[in-house]
C-alpha cells in the first residue's frame, strides 16, 4: 500500500489545465508533495501549471509509484491497460460511472478488476475522493484546494469511507473544517479491490494514527476485518450503513456491492470492541472525543458540573441510559467545594456551580470546582455544562485549566450564545475537552471511555 | 390566570435603578406593555427610568393586576403579606433562595404558599424567569433585554419550563435566538402553586398556541395533567427530567419537589399521545418541526432526496428504526424524474439527485425532484439532503419552492459549509422546511407526523 500512501512519483491520467475541473485540482493538490515527479497526462496540453504534460502514460519518463485516473468511464479501461503495460503497481480510479450506474458500469468495473489482477496492480476506487494525509500534507484527491488548504491539519484520527465521492466529500469536508486533526483520510468509493482491510492493515503500521473512524456499507471480508481490527489495537468508531433491510436495499443500488452482510450481526462488532455511531456528525463527534482523550482513562463514575439543576437532572438520566453513574464525591472533595460554595448550598453531584459563581466569582468557581472533581479518586470523568457568554468566554482556558493536565476525560456541553460555540471549541478542545451542543452526545462520548479495554 | 398573562397594571417589588440588576431589567421589560400603569416599588428611589417609584406597595395608587417580587429570600414573606393586604390576586416570585437551597428555604416557601392560599392569591414561582409573550410583546422577566429584544418574535409555540431560572434561561435563550416564534414562554421555577396544569388550561384558550413544548421534572397532578392535555388537543413535546433513579434523586435536591412520579410510567405519556424529547436542543428541534408543519399531514412513507448514496442508506436505516418506510414511487413519478435524470441513472427512492444536477443543472434538478416527490400520492413526507455551498445557497428558496405550497412535511439535512447553515435556515424554514444537521433528527421529527392522530 506504500504506492498509495507514500509514493515518490505519480502520474495523473486525465489531468486538466482548466482550473474548474477536478483534473486540475488533482495537479494542484499533488504537486505540493511530489513536485516535478508529478506527471500530468493529457494529449491536449503541453504543460499544466508549469509541469510538463505527457500525451500518454507511455511517454512519462519513469514508472510512477502511483497513477490516478480521472476520466470518463469509457476511457478508463484503456488507461488501466496503459498502466499495466507501463508496469505500474498502484492505481487509483477517482472518476465515477462504474458499478454505481448499472449493469454496464458493473461489467466495466469487473473488467478493470480482472485486468488489474492479471498484472498484479492494486486498484483503489473507482468513484472515490482518494486519500488525504494531514501529517505529510499529501492530498491525492480531485477535491477543490479551497476545501482543505486552510483547515487540513495533522492529527491522530484516520478515516475510512466506503461509498462514493459525495459521502466521502461530506466526511472530508467535516475534516476540512478542522473538526479534528487527521493522519489519513481514505475514500474507497466502489471498493473494487483496495478495501477497508487493506487500509486497516496499513494503519496498524502508522505511528500517527491513534483513532480510526469508518463509514462502511458492508464488510469486504469479515474474517480479515476481524484480524485487522484486532491487530490495529486502537479504538475504532464505525458508522455502518445498511443496518436495516431498507437501508441494505438502498446500499445495493448505491455502490453496487451487496451490502448488509446479513450474517454479520451486532454481536460481531460488539465482540471486536468497535464503538458505534449512527449518524454522520455523531461519527465525527465520537472520533473527536477519542482523539482528544488519547492517553486518558475513563470509567463509569461521572461528575457533572452544571449551572442548571434541570440540566444536571437530564444529564443524570443520560448517564443512566448509557450504564454510567453519578460519582459519589469523597468527603475531602465536598470540603474543598465548600470553600467556594456559599454556606447555604451543600455541594453534591451534579455540582451546581451557580451558587459558587455568586459567592466566589466565575473564575474561582469554575477552576476550583473542576479541579476538585478531577482530583477525586472516585470520579472517573467529568461533564461540564458551560454557559457561553461574551463576558465570560475570554477566560474559558483558565476555567478548564485543570482538564489540561488530567488523566481523566472531560466533556463539555455548550449552551448560551450559539455563535460563540466555535470560539469555545478553539479555546478548550486543545485542553482535551471536546465541546457538544447536546448533553446526550457528551455522555455517549464518555461511555466509550467506560467500556472495559480488550486485552 | 389572566393576571399573569394579560394584566393591565403591575407592581415590581424589588425594582432597581441599577441597569446591571435584574430588578432594573424587570422595569425595562414590563414598561413596554404596561406603560405608566407599571409601579416600581423600592424605598431607595423616587423614580426609575422616569416612572414614579413607590416606597411600599401600600402607596401604589391602584390594586395592580400582577405583582412581581424580586427580593432576597429574607424579604419575600413580608412583600407577600403586603400583597395580601393590598388585595392582589396574582403574584410572581422570580427571585431564588427558597426550597432549592435547603430545609430553611423549604419552610419559607411553605409559609408563602399558606399565606397566598389564605388570601386567595395565585403564586407563580419562586426561582423562575417569569413569562414571555411573543405575540403581545409582554416580557415579565428579569431577563436582560439584550437577550430577547432582537429575536423574540410572535409564533405558535408555547413553552412550559419547570425548574429554576437557569434551565429556563437556557430554553428562553434558545427562543431568544429566534429558534421559532413563540406565543407564551412560561418558566415556573419551584412551582409552589401555579403549575403546568394551570398553564395548559390557559393555553387551551389561547388561539395563538398551536404547539406546546415542556420541560418537567415531575407532574404536579397527573389526573389533572391528563385532562389538561386532552382538552388542549394540540401537539405537545415533553422533555421529562428524572426518568432514571439517579435523575430523580438529583431532581429532589434541585427544585425541592419530589420528582419522578414513579407511578407514572412511559405508558401514561404514550397514552396521552405526548411526543418525547430527551435533550434540550432536541426539544427545540421537535417543537420547531411541529410549529412549521402546522396544517400539514404526514405519514410513514418517506421519500429521501439526496446527493449521497451513503447518506441515503443511513437515512433509510433511521427511517426503519423509527417505524417509517421508504415510499415506493409511482410510475408517473419515476417518469417525471426520468426527464431530469441522465439516461444511465434509473431514479428511485432514495432519489440520488447528483446525476440529475449534472444533467439538468442544480435549479431544475432540485425543483423538479422535490415537486415530483411531493406530488406522488404514495409519498407522505420528504427528507431533503441539502449540500450547502456559497454558489448554490442563493437559490435555496427556489429549490424548495414546491415545499411551500405542499400539505406534506419536508425535513432538511444540511451538510457542507456549516457557517452558512443559519442562512439556509432563514431561507427555507419559512417555507415549512425545518433544517437539521443530523439525519436522525429530521427522521425523528417526521416520525411525530406519522403517529396516528388521537380522536
Amino acid at each position: 500500500m506504500q504506492g498509495f500512501f507514500n509514493p515518490q512519483s505519480a502520474a495523473i491520467i486525465g489531468a486538466s489545465a482548466d482550473p474548474n475541473k477536478g483534473g486540475h485540482n488533482l495537479v494542484a493538490n499533488m504537486v505540493l508533495t511530489l513536485g516535478r515527479r508529478l506527471y500530468p497526462v493529457n494529449p491536449r496540453y503541453a504543460q499544466i501549471d508549469g509541469l510538463p504534460c505527457y500525451p500518454s502514460l507511455a511517454e512519462v519518463p519513469e514508472v510512477p509509484d502511483l497513477v490516478v485516473i480521472f476520466l470518463p468511464p469509457a476511457a478508463v479501461e484503456q488507461a488501466l491497460a496503459d498502466c499495466a503495460r507501463k508496469g505500474v503497481a498502484s492505481v487509483m480510479i477517482q472518476s465515477a460511472g462504474m458499478a454505481e450506474v448499472g449493469p454496464e458500469g458493473q461489467a466495466l468495473q469487473q473488467r478493470c478488476l480482472a485486468l488489474a489482477q492479471a498484472h498484479g496492480m492494486r486498484l483503489w476506487g473507482p468513484n472515490c475522493l482518494g486519500m488525504l494525509d494531514g501529517v505529510n500534507g499529501r492530498v491525492f484527491s480531485f477535491m477543490d484546494p479551497g476545501r482543505w488548504e486552510n483547515s487540513l491539519r495533522p492529527g491522530n484520527v484516520s478515516l475510512i469511507v466506503q461509498s462514493g465521492a459525495l459521502a466521502g466529500g461530506f466526511l472530508m469536508q467535516v475534516l476540512g473544517q478542522g473538526y479534528f486533526g487527521i493522519s489519513k483520510a481514505c475514500s474507497l468509493g466502489n471498493r473494487v479491490d483496495v478495501n477497508e482491510c487493506d487500509i486497516l492493515e496499513h494503519l496498524a503500521t502508522d505511528p500517527h494514527t491513534q483513532v480510526v473512524a469508518m463509514y462502511l456499507e458492508s464488510l469486504a471480508d469479515p474474517a480479515r476485518f476481524r484480524r485487522a481490527v484486532e491487530n490495529l489495537a486502537r479504538p475504532v468508531v464505525l458508522l455502518k450503513g445498511g443496518l436495516s433491510q431498507e437501508g441494505a436495499r438502498a446500499a445495493l443500488s448505491h455502490t453496487g456491492s451487496l451490502a448488509g452482510n446479513a450474517a454479520i450481526g451486532e454481536g460481531f462488532f460488539r465482540q471486536l470492541g468497535l464503538h458505534r455511531a449512527h449518524d454522520f456528525v455523531e461519527l465525527m463527534d465520537l472520533a473527536k472525543a477519542l482523539s482528544l482523550w488519547q492517553g486518558r482513562h475513563g470509567g463509569p463514575r461521572v461528575a457533572v458540573m452544571t449551572w442548571s439543576g434541570g440540566a444536571g437532572i437530564v444529564n443524570a438520566d443520560h448517564l443512566a441510559a448509557q450504564g454510567l453513574t453519578l460519582a459519589s464525591l469523597a468527603p475531602a472533595t465536598l470540603e474543598r467545594l465548600g470553600r467556594v460554595y456559599p454556606p447555604w448550598m451543600a455541594p453534591g453531584n451534579p455540582a451546581d456551580i451557580w451558587p459558587a459563581i455568586e459567592r466566589s466569582g466565575w473564575l474561582t468557581a469554575q477552576q476550583e470546582t473542576l479541579a476538585a472533581l478531577l482530583d477525586d479518586p472516585g470520579v472517573d470523568a467529568v461533564q461540564v455544562h458551560y454557559f457561553v457568554r461574551p463576558d465570560v468566554l475570554p477566560q474559558a482556558r483558565e476555567h478548564f485549566a485543570a482538564a489540561a493536565g488530567s488523566s481523566k476525560p472531560v466533556a463539555v456541553w455548550a449552551a448560551g450564545d450559539a455563535h460563540l460555540f466555535d470560539e469555545l471549541r478553539r479555546m478548550v478542545e486543545p485542553l482535551g475537552c471536546p465541546v457538544y451542543n447536546e448533553i446526550g452526545r457528551g455522555v455517549k462520548a464518555l461511555s466509550l471511555m467506560a467500556k472495559p479495554r480488550r486485552p
